[in-house]
């Protein structure tokens, strides 16, 4: 696999047949959390992201993005990573390949009350301890790291959109830091 | 979603179309390993179908298939397992959504050690308690209940593939009934 | 150990030898948030005690207690439900033996923010589906079963302790049921 | 807690009442797995000491360690990981409070088929990795880093003692690097 660079596969993915195929079939995404922990493990604070949503909506939000064709789970995430949080995060994938949740993501709201207009997808959310500098790229217009408790004080629920707000919710709780 | 009915919706996607789908993204896959449980909830047998697997070889298998556009992982568990173990085995999927491994299958055999020559599949898998009868069903010859011993002795590994036999051990060891 | 029963052993612990040891190592408990599925294994209730809890406060709360020495982790689970929900609850514990996450309490408030005036406990926390009928026993004042939408809501996070209400939130995140 | 050392606590627990404790109650131990971590978070190698076991014989084992009162199972990790591997490993311990696996000591080895002659020990088991270098400490003989294929290799499994063996087999099955 390491001669093999997903990105260029992706570039000959014309966009039609993406819109072909996320007509057929559910796509796959990773979506992650980023934390920064003390020297015990604990959550310190929740890293975010701000960015305008599939829905048109403007939030903060964690890092997401789709598996290619050919790409491994946690390429999909170090890709990802490097894209939305830079290339110096030095982000520490867990070592299981299992994700903490699974997020549903349907073109209609009330399935799972995860939306995405754009197409059905599987998203594996995983925890992502990040020990370096972190700084938005690409279509992030920000990055902020937040404490567990502000996280779910008003105002940052008010900065949440309701899919992204949950997903932190359960992260938080996951590990130990939903108060 | 009530209304919609997802075998339609993929009979509709012609064999042609799914090759093509195929060939550009990853597909989402659930697999579930049937148990029996004691009272106390210990498992005490492994369910295996004996069936025909993706690279030409007949081997003891777990419950394995894809989730279709527009249904939830949930449904596409409980429509598997209806169809490998039939009708009456009621399966009791468990209440959270994480699975308990993530299991990636690529063309090329030495990517993870899990193959599959007809495409890249990422799998979220399941240990499902089921307390009905269950009867193999459409494309398996058998289905058994073996016990953890005997999926690790070297008859029960040999009747199993190696993607099998790994998938197996690794749910065995989630159980704690690892020898 | 099928011919071993802590209940004797424990009615030979003596109140003051139990003071003794509860002063010199921390006691390990289990505790199970009862739940109830719907046929796809959705959470749709959560089934909460109201009860007197060891900071003398009242307040609904889940299952809990200790593990006795030479009792098993499950067993200890299943003396418990069947003393707070009743004989007929039918109880199915999960096959897998890890918690969904451990509580630690302390005599002082401050160190986890879960409190117990009376020692230092390690708690194992589990989601257990329960398909029978359920009573409150021995010093509950009343059981019931609870949507998590109410759990949550102003109303129901007043009948909740802090902690309760907190390990309660966690368990819906768990399932994938925290709104 | 921060002024709190426990470890001056633990002298003060003479011999004797740790006896007379030990017979009355489970005890609550840590287990750590350490294992070292490429950079996409696959598990490498796993880290085994050489020691004398509570049954007397001589094994390749884990880090291994009671939860003292008032200490948290986090403290109780790096307090144990500091003792057995060294004061430079920086280990780094996961964001969440739930062990991957729970395991179960008894005096009678056919209860959970882990044996501990001298206690009742609930041990609650972590995968941590670790960046820097390790040193066998105390009583321990050795410390060696070995490949997943070594340890299910015979050699591999003829070092390790049945309980540990087991254990270690979980840990990589929950990696996803049980071959």
């Amino acid at each position: 696999m390491s001669s093999f660079d997903p990105d260029t596969r992706t570039s000959w993915l014309a966009p039609e047949d993406l819109d072909l195929v996320r007509d057929r079939v559910p796509m796959v995404y990773v979506q992650a959390v980023p934390v920064r922990l003390d020297d015990a493990g604990i959550v310190t604070h929740v890293g975010l992201l701000l960015r305008l949503l599939p829905d048109g909506s403007i939030s903060r939000a964690v890092v997401s993005g789709r598996i290619l064709y050919g790409e491994t789970v946690r390429h999909a995430l170090l890709r990802h990573l490097a894209k939305d949080v830079g290339p110096v995060a030095r982000p520490r994938l867990p070592p299981q390949p299992a994700p903490f949740t699974v997020v549903e993501y349907f073109p209609h709201p009330e399935v799972t009350g995860f939306h995405d207009p754009r197409q059905h997808a599987v998203s594996l959310v995983f925890v992502v301890p990040v020990d370096g500098d972190c700084m938005p790229a690409d279509d992030a217009l920000e990055f902020s790291w937040i404490t567990p408790e502000e996280v779910v004080s008003p105002t940052g629920q008010q900065e949440l959109s309701g899919d992204q707000g949950r997903l932190v919710r359960m992260a938080l709780a996951h590990v130990g830091r939903l108060t």
